[in-house]
Formats: C-alpha cells, sequence, structure tokens
C-alpha cells in the first residue's frame, strides 16, 4: 500500500485563542496531503481540473486526538482506502515526529463535470487513474 | 427540541476555484449555528472561557449533499443531539431557502481546562450548562 | 456622500494565539462591507461577474489601531474614497460600538475580463456602476 | 543584507471563485517568510512568545500586480526594511519561478506584552533580536 508522509509547517494564522490549531485546518491538512499522494500516483491535481473535471468531497470524518500547537512538527500520512471505480476514500494521520497520533480522518470524493456538477465514472472515462488507485491499495508482501 | 435556525452570508474569501464554497468552511459554518444555539440556551461562549475551560471538538462529520455558491441564501440549523454530561454532541443542517438540504453534519465536544486540557464534567462542575442541554433536548408535545 | 455600516459578528475560527482577530481578516471583514455598499448603490457582485468581468484588488493597505477580540460588537464602515472610470478605492473603518477606531483601510480595485485579467473602463463599458459610484461620492449638503 | 527565500505551495484552500490566489492569503505567505527569516536571525517566533510578548502587525500594506494560480510555483522573499529599536519592517516579494513578480508589499511590527498589548522597546529588553535586526539591514559590500 503506498503512503505519503508529507510534513507541515504550522501556520501562526492556523491557530485559535484556544492557543491550538483550529479544527477546520485539519481537513486543509488533509488536502496537502492527498495532493502529494496523487503526485506520488503520478498525477497533478491541477492537470486533472484541466479536463473539465472537479474533485469534491462527498464524505469527511474527523477524530481530534490531541492538539497541535504553533512550533510543533507534524506530518500527515495519506493512503487509498477505498475505491469502487466511482468513489475514491483516503485516510489521514496527522502524527507528531515522536509518532504520538494528533488527528486521525477519512474523505469520500467523487468527479464530476464542473459545469453540471454530474458524476463521471473513474474507471471507464480515467483508466489511467482507476489503475494508480488499485495500484496504490495493493498490499506489500 | 431547541432549534436555532442562522441565516448565513456566504463571504467571496469562502469559494474556492471550484467556483463553490470550500468544504472545511461548513465547520466554521457550524461553529456560527453552535455559538447561537448557545445563545437561545441561555450562555455566551466568550463567557465560558473566562472560566478557565474550552471546549474543544474531539470527534465531526459533515455529508456534503449539493454545493452552495456566492450569492445563494442559506441558513445553518443547529440543535442538541446527544449529551451525557460529558461530552454533547450538536447536529447541523446547511439549507437552501428553498428548503434543499446543502451539507448535514455533527460534531462532539467536550469541556477541558484551558491550561491542560484534561476534561471537566459538565453535570458537576456546570449545572447550570447541564440543565440547559438537557432542556435543548427535550420533545415537544 | 454614501457611507455603509455592516455589522460583524467575530468568529472564533478568525482569532489567533495571541487571543485577538488575526490580522488578514480585516481584509476580509473589508470585503464584506465593499459587497454590502455595492448593494446599497443597487448592484450584486454576484450578479457582476455573470458578465465575464471581475473586480481584483490591485492595491491595500490596513492600519492597526487596536486589537478586535471574540465576544466584542463591531462594524465595518465603507465607502467610496475616489474614482477616476477605471480605478476605484474604497475606505474602510472597522469601529467598536462605543466608537474607537479598531482598524482604518482603503482597497484600490480595476474591472478585468474574466479569462484574460485585462482591464476595462468602467466608464466606457459599464455606465450604470460609473454613474453610481460618482453618486457616492457627492458629497451631501 | 539578509533576504529569506522560501517556497510556498500554493493550496487550493488559498484560491477563490476567480480562479486566482484569495488576496487576503498573501498576508499569511508574508508570515510564512517572516518567521523564516527570524529563523534565519537565530530566533524561533514560537519560543519569543514564551517571554510573555508578542509581535502584532501595526501597518500593512500589499501591491497586486499579477495573480498566483493553483499549480504555480511561487516563493517569498523576506528582507528587514526598517528598524529603529521600537518599530521593524519587514519587506515582502512574492515571486513566479521565472523571477516575475506577483505580489509586494511590506509590514510593520511592534512588540507588546501579551496581557496588557503595551509597547516594549526590543533595543532596551531584547538585546539579542535588538543587534540581529541591525545585522540584518547591513548592507553586503
Amino acid at each position: 500500500m503506498i503512503t505519503n508522509k508529507t510534513e507541515i509547517n504550522v501556520r501562526y494564522q492556523e491557530t485559535d485563542m484556544m492557543g491550538v490549531v483550529y479544527h477546520a485546518n485539519y481537513l486543509v491538512w488533509f488536502e496537502i496531503g492527498r495532493t502529494s499522494l496523487i503526485e506520488d500516483l503520478g498525477f497533478y491535481y491541477h492537470e486533472i481540473e484541466k479536463q473539465g473535471v472537479v474533485s469534491p468531497v462527498v464524505d469527511a470524518s474527523i477524530q481530534f486526538k490531541r492538539p497541535v500547537r504553533y512550533g510543533d512538527e507534524v506530518f500527515v500520512k495519506t493512503w487509498v482506502k477505498a475505491y469502487d471505480g466511482l468513489r475514491i476514500t483516503y485516510g489521514y494521520h496527522v502524527e507528531h515526529h515522536n509518532g504520538e497520533l494528533a488527528v486521525s480522518g477519512e474523505t469520500k470524493h467523487v468527479i464530476v463535470k464542473k459545469d453540471t456538477f454530474r458524476p463521471v465514472s473513474i474507471r471507464k472515462h480515467f483508466p489511467d487513474w482507476h489503475d494508480a488507485y488499485l495500484r496504490a491499495m495493493e498490499k506489500s508482501e
């Protein structure tokens, strides 16, 4: 299974008056991990959109285990958790450098036409991504 | 059951290049609804923090049904979905003015001490909120 | 001179670990005031973009006088400060309810074609806005 | 003169429906450059705050020359533009990889006590930073 690991530099702007990273920002970090995983698979999300499709989130869940603070060194791990030819689910772990889990979560995406937001089959219309997603989930031996 | 309904004016800043509201911003709108519901219950969140506690999210889930665009008129409905004396779960619906559901979700919160992030029993230490949360969940006849 | 006055509800998300509103967010509040002033003049910004143009900021300046905190009651005042048929400059004041000035600033905008970002003369191509901008600057007697 | 150069990965979240980076986000990028320059000078901003002071922006100005889009490769250059023992002004350039200037700007900061927001003399109370700021402005021969 291919897992991407991306360093996150906590931005002052991402903190709130609680003194920790504001919870909605983890969805932005998930996006950073997802973009980087997609590059590992050989694609660029900004190139994908040039084909007239976008990939909105249809479902998201997040578990907040430990706060992350400004100055902390953290990274986000991202992998493909499920894929059925139409919908793809990414899994995420935000971890401190000592291995402690800060936040876990997942987001489910579809591909839709940019102008109509109608769903498009990845298997049928984007066979290269289809193969890459399957490959990304393969168990290593 | 007490349900708060708060108007949302979509900000240009909240859109992304997909032409719709960026998904993480719904968590911010949930926060707006939650704050307003808490006021309906007779409290101000900014007063609560003066007592040395904060109320972080421990769990969140969001279902994205229909995109919201700049210029759309939407509101967020918020209610208390579950409460056990320690953890409180809020439910949310973001709806268009024609009644169409755009986004649904829930967030679970605890109360912790601001300096240590150690959990505090609401039932025990904040009996007024405890009563308010119970009242908020009461079925109307 | 037409001045718009719009209430701002400070969002928890807008604060940072300094315990005050993060400075970049005032540009977002300026946008809220500007949008509302444009409505006072009889236009909707989301309708304007349907004509294939957008109105990017070309210059901005902000003076931070006093911090704004979560729970504070503030409003933003917006007016047309300068206009030459091509470029429009808005002025802004963020004020506390007691009249104390928190933040002042201005932003200068042009109108450009959405696809090429080439400037468009407001005077020539949008005579209705042109008249409205002139009217907005008129001294009351 | 010490100039810091930091790579920026444009986040999808930072774009708006105009298809470009939303203008307020450049202030966040300035913060990233500033933090990195401060590290080049031998300090960590998150350590500085542990001494009971914070460094709010008192003035900012930004000139938007060319839009930045998702997928663009850009960096921010940051340097100390002026310093008088009390107030420090940083200069910034956001540049495309081909050398084209996208955005320029400056921010002026003071050091204040975290609890009272009263100004503190850097020269007097933080002689190490004082020296570092002077050193950062020295002309190279």
